[in-house]
């Protein structure tokens, strides 16, 4: 099942998408919820209704896909997580040595920009580089959750572009700032049910293009911390609730590794793609 | 005026107290929100508004305030910033030097527990630390805010404990899960408008007590970074919304800064207290 938070004239909206085809939740049942984290907090249950409700609908209640204006799959998640230096090789590139134990930081809504929305270059720094990621959505709320069991708290997944601001990033040994700048975390295009991929969406490319050029290209088997492992580590700590959202963390090719660095400027295209779960594409704008 | 989260029967509600008595806004309006960042979030005048209803509002409508069960002054705020090392004394003590740009962390709403609510000793560790701060609360959204403007992007205060656990938040150079814990962060007890104490909310006595020893004894005047500019510089690259919420770190006296070092334990009672914003109390308790 692949669900989409699209613009309504101004409000959001939430549908599901079959192919070139999209229901709006709301015609099914105007109780449906118009953001994905809202919906995910109604539990699987709420999944497995609508999925039926949408296979029972008339073909007249199916609208066409093209040409909508997305928005980012949740603009109302409880928390997002983002994990760090979570593939080998990126951290080497960083220069830092593979961690054993996750490093964590969190982002805002303020951060988030939809599929083919632009991703902001600010006023203060050129030093804007991408970051491909896979996101995984909590679908059941848990604390200690056992690694056998954390994939049973993962409702399904998207794509994530952790665009950074390298200075302030580095400003201080919290990257939080630098995280956190408006309009530059991609993300999108849709909400890929679990069961689209394999579990744990392991095994799948994943690959972040600049302008067409290949840049990142890695597997999402190559994370330090698996899903499983980061469900069991966070939930040891923290509840995760149905609604959070997991940004697991890039592989190696970012600007700032690079001699000279390669950092986006306005006018440019990033996409970040993952196997069976999408294409994120944004293009690059200066702050005006 | 102050605002009041507590508990209506397991719902939440939000009350304006005025000394011993407290009027639920849903009596005077039952259009008014049941959490202050979706108030806050209203805007200024809403709370005009709110301030002339309840100046009208009969006797009879005031309840007792006494034995309400309190919750955190909000539960949804956009975003919680938390600034770290933000008093000379405290970044000494922690072997960092005076940082010449705010440290920043953020805290997710699972944290947070309210006034005479326990802070929860996880399983996992006994480093638990106290952290007296003041909090700020956004009422105007804002980008690229002047420090002379700055103020008028602040509606209140309130008065936090952002308990922390010091090995997870040492583990890697990201802080963030050691400020993350369940039931770490105390806050409350209540909402006090800006114009109830000076400008910034400067001058004001700060204090930690731990079962009522002073373990840290400061003034809001010697923060690092004051709130005009915290709002300044978060500004340049945040968007500030309406309901998010600012934590100005803590002054000298941390446990962790102690030889030895001194962890709160089960059955020990932290409080914080700033001078015109309230009294902060939380019972520790170990986690069951």
């Amino acid at each position: 099942m692949r669900l989409v938070a699209f613009d309504k004239s101004g409000k959001p909206g939430l549908g599901l998408r079959q192919e070139n085809k999209l229901i709006d939740l709301a015609r099914l049942d105007a109780a449906w919820p118009d953001d994905l984290a809202d919906l995910l907090r109604q539990g699987p249950q709420a999944m497995v209704k609508l999925r039926e409700q949408a296979a029972a609908a008339p073909v007249s209640d199916w609208q066409d896909f093209a040409g909508l204006k997305l928005l980012p799959p949740t603009m109302r998640a409880g928390k997002i997580i983002c994990l760090g230096l979570n593939y080998v090789d990126h951290a080497a590139e960083s220069g830092f040595t593979k961690p054993e134990y996750p490093v964590l930081f969190m982002r805002a809504a303020t951060s988030l920009v939809a599929h083919d929305e632009a991703i902001i270059r600010p006023r203060c720094s050129e030093q804007l580089d991408f970051e491909g990621e896979m996101v995984a959505f909590v679908g059941k709320t848990g604390r200690h959750i056992a690694k056998a069991d954390a994939l049973a708290h993962i409702a399904g997944y998207s794509v994530f572009n952790d665009a950074s601001i390298r200075d302030y990033q580095l400003r201080t040994p919290q990257w939080t700032i630098g995280k956190n700048f408006d309009a530059t975390g991609g993300f999108g295009p849709e909400f890929v049910s679990a069961d689209e991929v394999p579990p744990g969406a392991k095994g799948l490319k994943i690959q972040t293009r600049l302008n067409g050029a290949v840049v990142q290209d890695a597997n999402t088997s190559d994370m330090v911390f698996d899903i499983e492992e980061t469900v069991a580590i966070l939930s040891e700590c923290i509840t995760l609730e149905a609604g959070d959202v997991l940004v697991m963390g890039t592989p190696a090719g970012v600007g700032l590794g690079r001699k000279p660095p390669l950092w986006m400027k306005p006018g440019d295209v990033c996409e970040v793609e993952i196997e069976r779960i999408g294409l994120l594409r944004n293009p690059i704008r200066q702050e005006g």
